[in-house]
């Protein structure tokens, strides 16, 4: 198709298409002459992709490249390159907040799951802020309220992985950011409306 | 115990108690002659909340200060000044996201969830436009992705109301604030970390 059915069929203007391209986040159409270039259903994937991560996820455009060069090589270390392309995406901490006794809090929290942990890990930081926060506010995290809550995070994140397309590690790694980021909201969301739904029920019954 | 006192119990500096007592989001100490006053508990309890609103969920002074109104005086309609205090909590949409055709995206899905649909709840929208990012990525929401996603949450969201304190609707409040701003990085964490335990046994597994 043509520049101008591609960014019909996306919604995409044909200037941030051809920026794409420039910045190197979308490959080249196929040259049909000097003024003229064919783009394809890939063209079309790849750009709902910069799209979503863009607009949707917030990621600067040389985070986008990063994430696509791990896509087209994700090299010999699956593990690596899912963590390195999850551990992109927000939110990002700074170096100050991770302080000795978080981490300590977070280690103990993943071993008494007796999950793997890794202290290198995006969300390993991530949680460590959580729960120092949540300490610092005066009520910290109840074993309890832990392990419902890990139970929770394992049943969807079984779902997810489940469902992760292994035809290839690109389409693998591509899976997850989306998976991370485009999943994360929707989870949130529905932990509200069933709040509340809870809570109207509730009322509904006392009355 | 005096001001200085205080900033050390709570690592808040004497400046920015001096600052918050002006704004209104935290009472005066019982003064003690013109340049002394008298700082409790519950100057204590108030700040680190202070400072978990403005520092880790990132609300505006403004923000704070309205949701404080709001606790302490909650009004008649507990259901409404759940909701409003909820609501007045990040990610914030703008109007323009919200179209006819995402509304009915979520409304579908909370029916489908035989949940409470109410239009004007703020996370109803947010998942309206993370269903609408999702499809906009050509990944759909599918219907068993959303069971599982509900089911998990439903089961965090009861832990949290049968834990909310019921001592007072202004505890209440503070709780449903509280609980949803800093538990949700800590899920939102611990499926990530899921992910990384799942994908780390499966390669395990393979070796």
């Amino acid at each position: 198709m043509r520049i101008s059915e591609l960014s019909r069929a996306t919604g995409v203007s044909i200037a941030s298409i051809k920026y794409y391209v420039r910045e190197g986040l979308l490959p080249a159409g196929e040259s049909l002459g000097a003024r003229q270039a064919d783009y394809g259903d890939t063209h079309v994937t790849r750009l709902r992709l910069i799209r979503a991560l863009v607009d949707v996820v917030g990621l600067p455009i040389a985070q986008v490249r990063r994430l696509f060069a791990l896509i087209a090589d994700p090299g010999d270390d699956m593990f690596a390159a899912l963590g390195e392309a999850v551990g992109s995406l927000p939110p990002y901490g700074t170096d100050s907040e991770t302080d000795a006794a978080a981490e300590s809090r977070a280690r103990a929290t993943i071993e008494r799951l007796d999950w793997t942990y890794d202290a290198g890990y995006a969300a390993t930081a991530q949680l460590e802020r959580s729960l120092a926060a949540l300490e610092g506010t005066g009520v910290p995290m109840s074993d309890d309220r832990l392990e419902v809550y890990a139970r929770a995070a394992r049943m969807i994140a079984e779902f997810d992985i489940a469902h992760m397309p292994d035809e290839n590690p690109s389409a693998a790694i591509e899976y997850s950011v989306l998976g991370t980021a485009l999943y994360e909201p929707v989870l949130v969301a529905l932990r509200r409306l069933a709040h509340l739904d809870i809570v109207a029920q509730a009322l509904d019954d006392d009355e």
